[in-house]
This record gives structure tokens, sequence and C-alpha cells, in this order.
């Protein structure tokens, strides 16, 4: 049986394209942090839609399971097969070509396999924005961010990946090929499928292909760091800055002081804005339109007023392109100085940003009451409501021996976003690494609607299993 | 067996709540254009979401059809029971609370029926804007909007209904509440249940409440009329006004010279601000968060620099708040002069951006070979590829006559928008009135995954039954 469809899978892409050499199928089958190790059948590297359609028909056929795969670079095992060995992976990487780029339409077609740093390339080339960024934009494809609903440091001005895609080509469950690329702003006719399969990790169909919204690139963009007394004055600002920049805020980004020294310490070559320490930073980008005077005024005035109106307690405004990477450089450091400093509990969630400022202190009582003098390191995208709120071991006790409280640690965490309307999973999915967390935290009803919606569309179940539900 | 129900719907309402009264009914039966009146077992109004998920109980152990039922300002037949009398009309124009308003979250929780011009006041009271805006807002419910996905004239700056709303509370098909009241930007947890329930038109279930996304109020909005040559000159102003002004851009309609020469002929008391007549017009909105002057400098320098390279013939800026008001109303008065000129063809359809000016060519040219000298009425959201496409007789042909050519006039007109990959409903639904249109032009796949998702969530078929599929 086995046999059989490996000889057909090989008849569709070429003895090359189909890896079962386990020597050679390893680097798809371990996830990107290390931490889980799967097997599989094999690996199949199709070269387009058709062999994609191919595979799908013939592994629905002998009901073997499927495991979509673009990047490899996901953070809750969702595109890396279990310890099974049943399944099939199904890398789309060889699909990497841009289909088209239209710029009256401001769109761009591209294939699931295409890199983001690549898309995001010929997008400037072609003198646009394509506006998704995020940490591993040199190695995640654009399939892995559409099929994880991707979100990143731009939400704020423009969403998350499924508002910046307007059409999806996709291979059904049963093998069949699904063109719906369409470049249409508006188009009510029927129901949303492309929102769907966006964000389904996989699980009820593979993207094969995407149209995707490219923007004006703005004339310019700056950056500020601005010291704050706690995260209250952060929620302030961040309102203030709304009214009066509008669209033109792009970035913001909150840093406790605490993830500012671990980076200071494991990074000393790094700029040091301020002499003083103060409890909170916020980082403020905001583009123009227009120009970079326009952008200096418009930051130095509202920043200035919020000093003056005492919400902000000082600020620092970059005077260049690369004032502003320093100041950025600060914010992207703290994942590596927290993997310097060793491994810690992580957690990637969202709350009403209303409500951020009394999560983050009842969470961090709690969080102190069972593990006294356990170190949190809070930052992320305060516009958005997600925060990467992760939590290191006391002064003294080893990451190793703490990681043993990672259950509870969770679980207060948890319970805590839960008490606050939050989400357990704001930008990273659920894969394999949070299904039991999901079932926990879902309404019973929504999981029930989950549930039949992947039995209509997957009744074979052969679509990424073990994933979300 | 009807009346066991309709004892146990009274039991739910109380009597003064359900309407089985004919003449009490028939406002509840006829669509908004006057053009159909179905038929219903009853009309059922419910005070909470508590009562209308015993309302669905009651109707899926009886099998009886529901036909859910806003502010009835559908223009496809969506919200009307159709000629069996088979169903309970479901009206939720008794769930009009405000729930709450969150200003720091910018966001409001609003049950379905609530009006949306009451949305948009309730917004502007807290300081803060509420975008959708169309033409039946003083009628239409909220709940409506949602289910249709309404679009409107703000769509090009803040999306369709769809990316205004972060959250739902949903009655499905087996009489469960779904807790869905969200107001979260980003969350990963599982399949974009809110929206799909957005846009299926109360086909798989019934959503009584929402949360919904507020916007910094802008200081000032200020409009211009634009002169051009052709559709192809009014999409280069386009792309340069979005290099320009970006986010700032925020309604960009485009009008022809027949659409203000009727407008001028039954509305001689408008604004008339050119002498001279010119192929087309654009209606340009410029938004600014900063002050009225900042939105003046844009426009005037922006729309100058198009006139200067030859890209416009002419234009108007408003100089004031109320000469803005007269340049929309212009435009909000082609429907109007429509209406008055006598019943015409129309047509809601939307086109990648690039390819209206081609569209425009070749559709007219296909419409004056099958109908010499037939008048077409071309306006609407350039932004969004948006047009309303709507086709009169030729001079001296009467319009009841003209409409007995209304299916080969609309196989031309859609056919034409099948090979321009575009849709043959922008922002107007399906319902019942485009069902065929959607069967003839939606690929199977797409039909096929549809149906799918409508067994799998309405098992019993009783959500509004004949829409949509």
């Amino acid at each position: 049986m086995t046999d059989s469809l490996l000889a057909r899978l090989r008849a569709v892409v070429g003895a090359a394209h189909l890896v079962t050499d386990a020597p050679e199928m390893a680097p798809y089958l371990t996830d990107w942090r290390g931490r889980f190790t799967g097997r599989a059948l094999a690996v199949v590297l199709p070269a387009d839609t058709h062999q994609v359609a191919a595979i799908v028909d013939a592994c629905a056929a002998a009901r073997v399971p499927i495991v979509p795969q673009g990047g490899r670079t996901g953070l809750v095992l969702g595109s890396v097969p279990d310890a099974s060995g049943t399944a099939i992976v199904l890398s789309l990487r060889r699909l990497d070509r841009i289909r088209a780029i239209d710029p009256a339409n401001r769109t761009m077609t591209v294939e699931a396999g295409c890199i983001l740093y690549d898309i995001q390339q010929a997008a400037l080339q072609a003198g646009m924005l394509f506006p998704l960024s995020l940490a591993s934009e040199g190695s995640c494809t654009i399939g892995g961010n559409l099929s994880s609903n991707a979100g990143g440091t731009a939400v704020l001005r423009y969403g998350n990946t499924r508002e910046l895609c307007l059409g999806l080509e996709v291979v059904t469950a049963q093998g069949q090929v699904w063109d719906g690329l369409r470049g249409l702003r508006k188009d009510n006719t029927g129901y949303a499928l492309r929102e769907l399969f966006i964000g389904a990790e996989g699980t009820l169909g593979v993207i094969t292909a995407a149209v995707l919204k490219l923007y004006p690139q703005p004339k310019a963009a700056l950056t500020a760091l601005v010291a704050l007394d706690s995260p209250r004055s952060a929620l302030t600002l961040l309102g203030l800055l709304q009214e009066r920049c509008g669209a033109a805020l792009t970035g913001y980004e909150l840093m406790s002081d605490f993830c500012l020294r671990l980076v200071a310490s494991h990074f000393p070559d790094l700029p040091r804005p301020f002499a003083a320490h103060y409890p909170q930073y916020a980082l403020v980008e905001l583009s123009s339109s227009e120009s970079g005077d326009h952008a200096a005024d418009l930051l130095e005035s509202a920043v200035g007023d919020a000093i003056d109106g005492g919400v902000a307690q000082d600020a620092v405004v970059a005077a260049s392109v690369s004032q502003s990477i320093g100041l950025w450089k600060m914010r992207e450091h703290i994942p590596l100085a927290q993997a310097a400093a060793g491994k810690n509990i992580k957690h990637d969630i969202s709350l009403p940003v209303s409500r951020i400022p009394d999560f983050i202190e009842c969470t961090d009582a709690a969080l102190q009451a069972a593990f006294p003098a356990c170190q949190v390191v809070c930052f992320g995208h305060l516009g958005d409501g997600n925060l990467h709120y992760n939590v290191a071991p006391p002064p003294g006790v080893g990451h190793g021996s703490f990681l043993a409280h990672q259950e509870a640690v969770k679980r207060i965490v948890h319970d805590s976003v839960a008490a606050f309307s939050g989400s357990i999973s704001a930008e990273h999915g659920i894969g394999a690494l949070k299904r039991d967390e999901l079932a926990r935290y879902k309404p019973a009803v929504e999981l029930d609607m989950m549930r039949a919606i992947k039995a209509a569309l997957d009744p074979l179940g052969i679509m990424n299993p073990g994933k979300i539900l």
C-alpha cells in the first residue's frame, strides 16, 4: 500500500523530489526551536499546483495524512508531522514564483513557497509596500504566513495577514483546485472561504497561491523611544498618538525596563538612549506619505505634548533612519537576549487593549505569589493588545530546573488571560502545541462548529491531523 | 403542528410580539424596492438573545424555516420570505441596545437591531468614528450590515463591514448561543467563524450582537470634484492621490458626465461646479487627523499637480464643509435622479481596479451593439473597483418596455464582468435575487464547499432557505 502510494507520488514529482532517505528527511521533521522531531513516510516536493492536487488525490485514495509545510518557522508545531510515521510531508518550497504584479490594482499574485522577504523586495522594486513584517521574514513562506494568519509589527496600521490577502488558490482535501485568485476589494458572493482557509493551519486544504494587497511606499518612517512610568501611561500615550496621528502611527511596541536591561547586559554595543531607568518604554513608529519633515514635525509635537502633559517621562526621537534602526534593534534583540539568558516560559497572548494594565498587574502578582522573585519578560505589540509575556526563573534558579514549572506557570497566565477576555494565541496559532489549551478555553459551541467545518471540508481527516482540533 | 409552534413562540416572546394577523404582517413581507411580497406563518419579535435562541430551538424542533430580518433595506431579496408561507420571519429590531463602549480599546458592543445611524451617533458622542456609511444608514440595522457584509463609501480607507467587526454573538441553527464577543485585534485560535457568519446572509445562524471597531474622529475632511477626460485618467489620478496622500484619501467616487447631466436635469438647484462638460468626474475626499489646513494643503497641491501634469482637466476644491456636502450631494443624487427618470436595469459589480477602463469600454460597446443608443449610467466607488453600472433605455424608448430586455442586458454585463475577473455582487450580496447568477458564474468547487459548510452548520436547512445557495 505504502509502496504503491510512493510509486504514484514519484510518478507525479519525479524521483529527485520524493525524499524517503532518513538523513535527507531529517530537516523536514524537526520544528524551528528544535523541541520536537516527528516521523514521516516521505517528504514530497511538488513543482506546481497541478502536482499538489495529484499528491492530495493520491494520499486521499490511500487514506494517508498530509502535513503541508512552508519555511518551517512556526512556533506551535503546526508544520511538522507527529511521531506515528504515517504521514507525508508536503513541502511547498518549490512553488516559489511571483506570478504577477498589477501596479494599478496594487496587487501581487504569489505562490505559497515564496519567502516573505522576497515578496517584500519584489513589492519595493515595483515602488510599493507589502507591509507584513516579522522576525522570521528571511525564512518563512507566504503559504505559512497565510495558513497561520501571521501578525508581526505592522498590524496596527495594516492588519494581520488575513487582511492583506484578496484571493487564494487552494487544493482541497479532495485534490481539487479551487481558483479563488481574485483581486477584488469588494466581493459579496457567498461564504468567506478565503478567510476560512487563512489561519486554518493546513487542516482544511493546501494554499498554493494568493493575491496580496500592496500599499504605497511611505515617503518616510521615523521612530521614537518614549520613557513611561507604567503600562497605564503607555495606554494613554497610545490613545493620544492615535488621535493626533491617525493612520500615520504604524508601530507601537511596549517594553519593560527588565527587557531593556536584559538586552543591555547581553548586547552592550546597542544604543542606551537614556541615562536613567524608567519602568516602561514605548517604541513609536510614525510613517508619512508626505515627507520626512512631516513625520518629524508630527512625532516631535505629539511626543513633546505627551511629556508636557505628564503622560511621558522622557523621549528620544530618532534624527535619522539609522537612529530609527538602532531603536528598533533594541526591540528586536529582546528575544535574542532571552535566548542568551537561557530558556524561559513563553506566552503569546492578546487582550482588549484597555485591559492590559490590569492584566499585567494581576498576572504579575499571581506569579509572584506562586513563584516568588520569578522574572517577567513582558514586551510586545501594545497597539494590537498582543503581549509576549514570558516568565524567567528567580535570580539564582537554573533555567532548566524552572522549566519543570512550565505547566503551572502557563495555567496561571492563561487563566488570567481568560479572566480578562483575552486569547491564548495572538499570532502564533495553535498547531499541536496549544491544542489542549484550545480545548480547555474555547466555548464548546465554538469547538463543535469548528469540528463540523473540518468534517465538511476534510471528511477523511487527512489534512494535517492533530493540529488545532 | 403550526398551532403548537405558534403557541410555543407566543410563550417565548409574549402575545404582543408574535404577529400572525395578515395586515400587521404585511410590512415585514415586502422587499425595500417593493418588487416582491412573500408570505409567512408569523412574524416574531424577540426582546433578547435568549429569546432568539428559544425561537430557533422551537423552529428547529418543528422543522420550520426562519428568515432573519433587520431593517429590510437589502436590495437582493435576502431578508423577506418566499411565497410558500411556511417560514417564520424573525425580526431582530427589538435587540437594539448599545451594550458597551470601551474608549481605550476603541470598541463598541451593539445588538443586531441597532440602526446604523444610531451607532454612528453613539460613536461620535464618545469622540470617535464608526466609519461604515451607506445610503440606507437611517433605516438599516447593524445585523443586516454584518449579514450582508455591507460596503458603502468609506471602504477605501476602512474596509467592508467584515473588517470593522472584532467579535460576534450568534444563535446557531441548533438554537445554541455562541459567545464570540471578543474585542481582540489579534486572535489566532482556530477557524475564522466570525468572518464566516459575516456575509452569510442569515443562512448559517442568526447574528444577535457584535463588537465593532471604532477609529479616531478625523480633525477635518475636505472634498474636491475633479474633471477628467476618461476612466483611464480617473485611474491615474487615483494612483497619484494614493501615493501622495496615503490613508488620508478616504473617498474616491467616479461619475460619468451622463450621470451629472441626469442629476442636473432632475435637481436643478444642486451646484453645477463647472461651466464646461467633461467625460468623467472624480469626487475625491481627503481626511486629516491633523487639521483642516493640512487637508486643504494636501488636496490642493495633489490636485494642482494632477492638472499641471495633464492627468486632470479641471478641479473644484471645496472651501468649506458646506461646499463639501454640496459636492457629495451630486453623487448621492444620482440614484434619486435615476429613479425620477424611470426604472433602469441595475448591476452592482466589482472589478480589479486596473481593469475598469477596459471593462467600461468593452461593455459599453457590447451593449451598444445589442441595444443601439441605450444609455449607461455608470458611477461608483472606483477606489474599491465597485461600479454601479446601470442601463437605461435609448431616448424615446419607455423605461417599462426596456425592462423586458433585463435578462439579455444582465447577461451582457455579467458575462463581461466574468471575462474581466470581476464579481457580480460587490456589496449587495446574493439573497434570492442573484442565486441563479451565482450558480452560473461561481466555480463548481467553490459552490460545493459552500454547500458542505451550509450542511455542516445548518443540517436541517432551516436558516433562511433559498438565499445564496
